[in-house]
């Protein structure tokens, strides 16, 4: 049986030059022959320590570096961001930063050493959004029913957040105030409710950013707890269902800087797609809906204990594996994309997704289903016609997306040298099944390659490193999008991507 | 009589080149073939149509422009300060700037128009922190008592300015919302205060600022409300109790850039002194104490209807008038000084202070008082010995304090070619009664110029002239301060400047 594995993002090499650096300062304290002030003081001596050239102190730190300085005997470590001082603390403050990927669902939480670069701690925690509705359109609904709507799913986030960030580093033996800088990324509908920008214009045609540029904004703003004047950076956007978070994701895989074709796809709720056609970047956005999260499948769940997340059929018998190994309690999207691939090799549905009389088909006047696992006593597991086309209808998004790409670019599908499959779900699809339902291209399955979440590790990367930084704006400003609904023939090739054959 | 001139500052010739330039824009709405989010569109159109590179979008903007522009039909003006957008409304708003001399006493606020730099409206109030301690260093122990009592004086100021602001935008029909940019002066301590920064420094050796450079603050980090991203600039300070008010007088004055030996001065409870001896600057801080706003005067009082104002004796016979020329209720600064001029020359005190027997003087067991106003029915408005000492005690440092600029820069008084007297009460009084008790240098009168509330004008410079926001840095920086503290032979000189002789 194919094994689970955990796939913990990619890890690049990469030299550690975040945005903020530290610097020891030991200060004169003032006099009657030489009042120095202190602000004067302080850039007085990291110009003669450190060569420093004066620039500004944030309000926040002005507010209470006088008394601090006093406190510590006139020694500090002083948090410089470019040419302002963000934060001031006990000499040998151990920094540290805060990297965000904020998905639909979940959200993951990295601290991050700012000298080493490495992990500190991290967290996974479910995006509390998700009880204003399952996925963006929802909540552009409900953020556009009133202004306290929108700031109640702003606060929501900033506060599991806070408390997130606060827990992590307890871990630690750190304290939020010693989190020096921050990079967030989500998709667009996130990124502008976490910014309190309006969402309206992305729920209407023709779906248009507020914001598209890179955002670096004080946290005390956003009511995130960090360092007195502590900044958030948010990646940039591309369209309106092309966020930070794939630009993040572009990052991580580097697939800007790949040679020959290079195809890059973060399957979710939403499906971002990009192809690197030899140095031209073009990006579309499917909506590839909830099925692979489980949602509107019968015996659909989350990927937790007990769901069923691998099936095999041979001479007409299943062989199932769940999550944990525990006894079936439903099927997570992996499973299901798995299960849809066999029935469709073994005959039991048609290219065109209809369930045919089978062994394992059970008839319930006209519909059918699929009998996955037999429980006594308790419902059977089983697979239903409107759950085959469930998840027809996300492929079919992510085919026609794919082929939309290729044939902007000119090209063929086999010209393709790497699909790089990104997101928590991608990480543990069949990719083989995969492309048996002809969601994916037929290719060489060593042309494709799982990453696990590389959008957080791409915000990781533009945490630690101004270069990265950098490049993801060179990534969001030459990565070109095409909106689906203006391709020509776009009915005629809808059709043929839903065929689930390759 | 002598008259009572209002002198409404300095009208010094500024070309208006404010921080913010106001633009109008007009976009083209977004489509599905060219889905350009907000910020995108909005650059490429500042581009296109006036030339402006792309930059960034305060916060509050970002919030609120993607519907503004939509409810404006794609139409609006947009404020750029340097790179930033601060502002968007209407086109052709008229977007107006705010100036604010922060007195102990008193506040001066100018709503300025920035396309013409004139006055639009202003208004003078009380300073609402004079319930919490009438000078400086009472509001440095209130501030020291609590965090509360800190922030309740800050939050006073700020509630004040909301309520002034608001009501001056009603009277011109305009809004606080299209207040685009602020530049606010007062002392150390009042500039302090206003920021949130430590003021308990201020009060004990060696009194040094936190802040001593200038400080551009969101207006909405103070809780002042503006334009949703319009910045507050407060100019530099020179010392613990030499501050922006000080440097913005100078500003106002061009003190800097005359040529010969100038000498400024700011009479207050605390009297700020500048000499600029051929091309070097230096000040002093002396504390002249609340004598000239009347308090722990007997029968002192500030400058209202009824209030003493001008003395003059002739023949043993008392001349006064009174503000508003209503009967005589107590005695003013200028008044005081006045009268004790004038008890001076006619032998009522000897140069030492001591007050001697004369026709109008009483005496009570062995206490003297000068009567000045007889009241049948009522207490006669008289001046006491103390009252005298309390006078003195003002003019000897303020004597002081220019008798160590001019040691310092090894000149004699005679080589001062203009005294520049500014702020309210230097405005009313007598020079020749000052210079008659020593407490100015004995200069013919034509060397002596009175320019009223000469801080508030140099606020309204650096908020319509970038030039002039320049210039104030420059005085900042090249201004030497001298503590008089640690001047040599400290008594001996304190004794000679107590003289009430020329």
């Amino acid at each position: 049986a194919p094994q689970r594995t955990q796939v913990e993002g990619l890890q690049p090499q990469v030299e550690p030059d975040p945005m903020v650096r530290p610097l020891d300062v030991r200060l004169t304290p003032p006099s009657l022959e030489d009042p120095m002030a202190d602000d004067r003081n302080l850039w007085g001596t990291l110009k003669r320590a450190h060569g420093v050239a004066p620039g500004t102190i944030d309000l926040a730190v002005q507010q209470t570096f006088t008394s601090r300085l006093r406190d510590l005997d006139w020694k500090a470590s002083v948090v410089l961001r470019e040419s302002e001082i963000v934060a001031l603390d006990a000499p040998s403050t151990r920094w540290i930063g805060l990297a965000v990927d904020i998905g639909t669902t979940k959200i993951a939480v990295y601290l991050v050493d700012l000298e080493t670069g490495e992990i500190a701690a991290s967290s996974g925690l479910m995006n509390p959004q998700i009880s204003y509705g399952e996925d963006v359109v929802s909540r552009i609904y409900t953020a556009g029913q009133s202004a306290e709507n929108a700031a109640k799913l702003q606060s929501l986030v900033v506060d599991a957040l806070n408390a997130s960030v606060a827990a992590l580093c307890a871990e630690i033996g750190s304290d939020p105030a010693h989190v020096a800088d921050a990079v967030i990324v989500g998709n667009t509908v996130i990124h502008h409710l976490f910014l309190g920008l309006s969402v309206h214009q992305l729920g209407v045609i023709p779906y248009v950013p507020a914001v598209r540029a890179e955002v670096d904004v004080k946290a005390r703003d956003l009511g995130l707890k960090m360092a007195p004047g502590g900044y958030v950076h948010m990646l940039p956007n591309i369209a309106g269902y092309v966020g930070a978070d794939h630009v993040a994701m572009l990052l991580a895989t580097e697939t800007d800087e790949r040679e020959g074709v290079t195809l890059a796809i973060d399957i979710g709720t939403n499906t971002e797609i990009c192809l690197n056609c030899r140095g031209t970047m073009k990006s579309v956005s499917c909506a590839s809906g909830p099925a692979f999260e489980g949602a509107h499948i019968r015996f659909g769940m989350r990927a937790a204990r007990g769901a069923i997340e691998r099936v095999r059929m041979s001479d007409g018998r299943l062989e199932i594996q769940t999550i944990g190994g525990s006894a079936p309690v439903g099927i997570c999207g992996s499973g299901l994309l798995d299960a849809i691939a066999q029935m469709r090799q073994n005959g039991v549905i048609d290219p065109s997704g209809r369930m045919l009389d089978h062994a394992l088909v059970r008839r319930l006047d006209e519909r059918r289903e699929f009998v996955l696992v037999e429980r006594p006593g308790e419902d059977d597991i089983t697979i239903s016609q409107k759950d085959v086309r469930e998840l027809q209808a996300a492929k079919t998004a992510i085919r026609l997306g794919i082929q939309a790409l290729i044939e902007d670019a000119g090209i063929a599908e086999a010209d393709i040298d790497r699909v790089i499959i990104a997101g928590a779900f991608g990480t543990f699809i069949d990719v083989q099944s995969a492309i048996g339902i002809g969601m994916l291209p037929p290719l060489p399955l060593e042309r494709f390659q799982q990453v696990g979440n590389a959008a957080g590790t791409g915000a990781r990367l533009a945490l630690i490193s101004r270069d990265k930084r950098r490049a993801a704006l060179e990534i969001a400003a030459k990565d070109g999008y095409i909106e689906l609904a203006t391709i020509p023939d776009f009915n005629e090739k809808f059709a043929a991507a839903s065929s689930l054959a390759w």
